[in-house]
C-alpha cells in the first residue's frame, strides 16, 4: 500500500472513531496506555482529548510531550498508530471549544473548572496495519 | 474499590479478552502502541502474545523490555493497565506450546520458523478504571 492510500484509510479509522488508546511515558521508563475519549481530529495532524487537570497523564505530559496515539477497528482487524507530541492546553477559548453537555460529570465547576484540560496532539508520522502489511507514512 | 476487587474484576476482563494493546518504547523515545491477540493468561502475573521475530516490537523489546499492556471494554467504559517486563522466547517448547491451527499465515516455515518467537509479560502492578474511579495494586 501506498502512503497516500495509508493516510486515506487512516483518516476514515479516525473519523469513525469516538476512542483511542493514547500513550504515554510514564514513571520509571514505562509506557503507559488508557483509553480516552477523541473530541476533534482535524485530518491525521492533529487530535484533541479532553482530561483531568490532576490526572497521571497530564503529569507525565508535562514532564514529557511525546505521545502516541492508536485507533484500532477489531472487527476489521485495522490499526493505525500515530506518534507525535501532545501539548496542554487551558486558555478559556480551547475549554469552551470542547466543552459538552454533562461534562459537569468530570469537571463539577463546569468549563472554568481549574481540573478541566485539553490535550492537543499533533502528528508526526503514522503507521496503518491491515491485513499483515504495515505502512508507514509522514504527516 | 479495593485493590482486592480491582484484581477480581481485572482478572475477570482479562479472561473474556482476546485482544490487548502493547506498548514499547519506541524510537527516539517516544512510546509505541499495537493490538496484538492474547494467547494465554496466568492470573495478572502473565501474558503470552505470539509475533514476527522481524517485527518492530521485538527489537524494542530486545532494547529495552519495559512494557505496558492494557485491556480495554469499550461497552462497559472499564479500563485495565498492567505494567511489567516482557521476554522473548524462541526455545521449541514455548513455540510449540502456542502453535495455532493456521499460524503458518503468519510464520510460513511452521512452529520451528525462526521468525516465530513467544512475547513472555509480567506484571507487577496494576490500574483498574470504571466508572471514574482508578485502583492501583501491586500484582
Amino acid at each position: 500500500m501506498k502512503g497516500r492510500e495509508a493516510i486515506k484509510k487512516g483518516l476514515a479509522l479516525v473519523n469513525r472513531s469516538t476512542i483511542a488508546m493514547l500513550g504515554t511515558n510514564g514513571a520509571q521508563g514505562y509506557p503507559n496506555i488508557r483509553a480516552v475519549i477523541k473530541m476533534e481530529n482535524e485530518d491525521l495532524k492533529r487530535i484533541w482529548f479532553t482530561t483531568n487537570t490532576s490526572s497521571k497523564k497530564v503529569a507525565q505530559f508535562k514532564k514529557n510531550p511525546k505521545a502516541c496515539v492508536y485507533f484500532v477497528d477489531f472487527d476489521k482487524w485495522i490499526g493505525l498508530m500515530l506518534i507525535g507530541t501532545t501539548e496542554i492546553l487551558q486558555d478559556p477559548e480551547s475549554k469552551q471549544r470542547f466543552w459538552h453537555e454533562g461534562f459537569e460529570k468530570y469537571y463539577p465547576l463546569g468549563v472554568s473548572d481549574p481540573d478541566y484540560s485539553i490535550l492537543r496532539f499533533t502528528a508526526q508520522w503514522g503507521k496503518y496495519y491491515h491485513n499483515l502489511a504495515t505502512t508507514t507514512f509522514e504527516i
